[in-house]
C-alpha cells in the first residue's frame, strides 16, 4: 500500500515537471481501481491530461470506475475519435449504467459515437426492469458448441477471450441459442485436447431469468459459490451472463437498503456524502411524520388516565423506561427475523417456530427484567411495593408483546408481499408504546386502587 | 429448478425400490449444493446410504456443505478407510472449520485419519485469530516461477490444478516463497506459449497479511473485484490465498453482525432457527438491562418536575411522542453513518461534513415536524397555543440533538477503536430521551410559567 502512495507522489512530481512520458509509464504500472481513485483526487485539468495518457484498454476500465460528474466532464472534453476508442472497450453492462446515469446531452454524444448495433442493444437493455437480472447482465460471454473438441474450444477462447467479461465459465448452446450446459476453463485446461465438449460439459446447470430480481440472483450466487451465472429468456435461450464482482455490489446495496428501511427511511442509492441535505431530509421526513402522528394514540391514552397520574405522579416517572424497554425488545426480535428472511434462512413456513421461540425468550427476558426492576425499585429506590409490582408486571407483559409482535409482523409483511424491513424498530416501537401504556394503566388501576 | 425437484422425487422412488445403481447415477448428475440440501431433508439412514454412493470428489464437497450435526453423524458412521478418502479431498480451510466446530471425540477420529503433515498444518491454522485473513485462507494455490515459459506454466497447472482451490489466479514467487506478482489464467491462455512468465506477469499486486481482519479483506475484494487475493506474512512470503466465494459469506456475516449490534444484541454466528432460546435470551438481555437502568435518568428528571406535571397534566401526554420522534430521528442518522463507515464510504476525516450535513437536515426536518405538530395541536387538537409552542420548540431541539448525536457518536466510537455499530438506535434513543426531557421541561417552565 505504501508503495502505491509513493507512486502517486512520484506521478505528481513528474507531472509538475512536465515529464509526460514517465508519467505515462508509471501510470500503466498501477491497478485501474487505484488510478481512478488518484484521478478523482486530482484537479480536473490534470485528471483529463492523465486519463488521455492511459492505454486504451485501461482507459475504458478506469472510466467506468469514475464518479459520474467526472465521467461527464471527460466525455465533454473528449474528441469523437477518443470517445469511440474508449466506448469500444467498455462492456455493455457498464455502458448501460453510464447511459442511464448521464445527463441527456452527454448521452447524445455517447450514442452518436457508438455503432448502430450497439445502440440497439443499449436501448434493449434499458427496457429491463431496474434491479432485474437483465439490467445486471452483460452479453460478452464465451459460447461453445457440443461438437467442438477441447482444442477447438481453447482456440476459440483465445480468439474471442479478450473481449469477454469472463472466460472462466463457458456456456454450451445449441443452434437456436438455447442453453444446454456449461464448462469451466479449469475443466477445459485439465481435459484431453481431443475430447469433444459433448463428453465433458455439465448438463445440469443453474440459471436465472432476465426478469428475476437481483436479490434472487445474489442469493443463487451465494448458495452455489459460482463465478458467473447464465441469464436466459422464457424460451431458455442464453441472453447474457452475470459475474460475481457485480453481485458483491448488489449484496452490499441490498444490505444498505435494508438498513435504511429498518431505520425508517426511504432507501437511497447514492452515497451519504454525495447526497444533498434536501434529498436526505426528504427521505427521512415521511416516516418521522407518520410515526409522530401515530403517537397521538399514546397521548390519548395518557389523557384518559390523567386522574390516575394526577393522584399518583410517580407513575409518570416510569413511562419512558417502560416504553423504551418495550421498543428495544421488539427491535431485537424484528431485526433478527427481517435479516433471517433477507438471507433466506427463515421462510414463511417457519412462523410457528418463530412464535414459540419468541414466546420462550419473552418469558426468560421479561421475568428477568421485571424482577430486576421490582427489586431495584423497592430496595434501592425505596418505592411503594405496589408501584414496583405494577412496573415489574408491565415489563413482563410489554416485553412479551414486543417480542412476539417484532417476530411475527415481518413474516406477515412478507406473506402480504410487502418488504419485511418496514416492520422494524420504528414501527414496532410505536405499536408497542400504545399497547404497553394501556397495560400499564390497567395494571396500575387494579394494583394501586387502594392508594388513591 | 423444477427439474431438480423431479430428480429428488425420482431418487426417493429408486431408493424405496432399492435400485441403488440408478440412485448413484442420478445423484452424480446433481450439483453438490443441491445434494447436500437433499441429504439434509432425508432420514439419517437414507442420508448416510446416499452419501456413501457419491463419487469421492463430490462426497468431500457435499460433506463440507452439511450442517455440523450431520457431519459428526457421518464421521461416526464412516470406516477409517472411507474417512481417509473423504478427508483427502477436503481443502485445508474447510478442514480447519470442521475441526473447530466438531465435538472432541469426532475431532479425534478426524485427526487419527489425516497425515502428520496435514495435522501440523491444521494445528498451525487453528492459531490464526478468529476472523483474520489467516483463518479464512487456504494453501491449495498455484505458484509459478518467473523463468517458466507459458507452456511450462500451463503444463504445471494441468498437473497440480485438480488439487488447487482456484487456478484462475496464479502467483509468482521467488525461491524464498516471497510473493513477486501474479498472472491470471486468462492471460496465460491468451499469451504466446513460448513467452516467459517474467515478461508478462503483473508486478503490481494487492495482498493482505495473515493477521488482517476479515472486514478489511472483504473491503479489498469489493474494491478491486478480484477472484482471489494472496495472503502473506510479515516477510511478504506467500502463505495462502482467499477466494471470492468465501468472501461472500464474510460479507453477509459482517452485515448480519452489524444488524445485531445495532439492535442492541451480542452478535451470534449461529442462525436464528439453530440457536436455542436460552442463548438468544442471553444475547439480548445485557443491553436491555443496561438501557433499562440508564433510563433511570429520565425517571429522575420527571420526578424533579412533578410540580409542573401535576399542575399541567397535559404536558405528560406529549412525552411518548417527543421521545420516540427523537429516538427515530437519531436512529436514522446513526444508521446511515454506521453503514457508511462499514462500507468504507465515510471516513474519520469526514466528521465535519457529517456534522454540517446533519445540522442542515435537522433544521429542515426539525422545523417541518415542529410546525406540523404546532398547527395540528392548535387547530385540530384545540390545545393552548403556549403548550403547542412548547411541544413544537422541543421537537426542533430534540430532532437537532438526536441527528447530530446520531451522526457524530459512531465516528467518535470508530476513532476510539470501538465498533461504531453500538452507537445505534437503542443507545442514541436513551441519550436523546434524557436530553429531550430536560429541554421539554425547561421550555415549558419558561413558556407556560404564567399558566400554573
Amino acid at each position: 500500500m505504501e508503495l502505491k502512495e509513493n507512486k502517486f507522489e512520484q506521478i505528481k512530481y513528474l507531472l509538475s515537471e512536465k515529464r509526460y512520458i514517465e508519467v505515462q509509464r508509471t501510470l500503466a504500472e498501477l491497478n485501474e481501481v487505484d488510478i481512478a481513485e488518484f484521478l478523482e483526487s486530482e484537479s480536473a485539468q490534470n485528471a483529463i491530461l492523465m486519463f488521455r495518457m492511459l492505454p486504451k484498454s485501461m482507459a475504458a476500465e478506469v472510466f467506468t470506475l469514475l464518479p459520474k460528474e467526472q465521467q461527464s466532464r471527460f466525455i465533454a472534453a473528449a474528441t469523437d475519435k477518443e470517445l469511440v476508442s474508449i466506448l469500444d472497450e467498455i462492456f455493455l453492462d457498464d455502458m448501460v449504467d453510464i447511459v442511464e446515469e448521464m445527463p441527456a446531452n452527454v448521452v447524445k454524444k455517447i450514442l452518436k459515437n457508438t455503432g448502430s448495433e450497439e445502440r440497439m442493444l443499449i436501448n434493449q437493455f434499458l427496457k429491463y426492469p431496474k434491479d432485474s437480472a437483465g439490467s445486471l447482465m452483460t452479453i460478452e460471454y464465451v459460447d461453445l458448441k457440443k461438437d467442438m473438441t477441447v482444442k477447438q474450444a481453447l482456440d476459440y477462447i483465445r480468439k474471442i477471450g479478450l473481449e469477454s467479461e469472463t472466460i472462466y465459465t463457458c456456456y454450451v448452446t445449441d443452434k437456436n441459442r438455447v442453453l444446454e450446459g456449461f464448462i469451466s476453463l479449469k475443466e477445459l485446461v485439465l481435459a484431453d485436447e481431443d475430447k469433444k465438449i459433448e463428453q465433458i460439459f455439465n448438463k445440469e446447470y443453474i440459471c436465472v431469468n432476465t426478469h428475476d430480481d437481483q436479490e434472487k440472483v445474489a442469493f443463487t450466487f451465494k448458495k452455489y459459490g459460482f463465478l458467473a451465472l447464465p441469464v436466459v429468456d422464457n424460451e431458455n435461450r442464453l441472453i447474457g451472463i452475470i459475474t460475481v464482482d457485480d453481485i458483491m455490489d448488489v449484496m452490499e446495496q441490498e444490505a444498505t437498503e435494508d438498513f435504511q428501511r429498518m431505520a425508517g427511511m426511504q432507501p437511497n442509492e447514492e452515497t451519504y456524502l454525495e447526497t444533498g441535505i434536501f434529498k436526505l431530509a426528504k427521505h427521512r421526513i415521511g416516516w418521522l411524520l407518520l410515526l409522530m402522528v401515530s403517537e397521538t394514540f399514546t397521548g390519548t391514552i395518557i389523557e384518559r388516565y390523567t386522574h390516575l397520574l394526577a393522584s399518583m405522579t410517580i407513575l409518570t416517572a416510569f413511562i419512558p423506561m417502560l416504553m423504551d424497554t418495550g421498543g428495544n425488545s421488539g427491535s431485537q426480535s424484528s431485526t433478527l427475523i427481517i435479516r433471517g428472511l433477507a438471507t433466506g434462512e427463515i421462510e414463511l413456513k417457519d412462523w410457528k417456530k418463530v412464535f414459540f421461540k419468541e414466546l420462550g425468550i419473552s418469558v426468560l427476558v421479561g421475568f428477568t427484567l421485571g424482577l430486576f426492576s421490582f427489586l431495584k425499585s423497592v430496595f434501592l429506590g425505596g418505592r411503594n411495593p405496589m408501584v414496583a409490582l405494577t412496573v415489574g408486571a408491565t415489563l413482563v407483559a410489554t416485553v412479551s408483546v414486543a417480542k412476539i409482535t417484532g417476530g411475527i409482523l415481518p413474516i406477515i409483511a412478507k406473506k402480504l408481499k410487502l418488504d419485511p424491513a418496514i416492520m422494524a424498530g420504528p414501527l414496532i416501537t410505536t405499536i408497542v408504546d400504545t399497547v404497553s401504556l394501556i397495560i400499564y394503566f390497567k395494571i396500575a388501576t387494579v394494583l394501586c386502587a387502594g392508594m388513591f
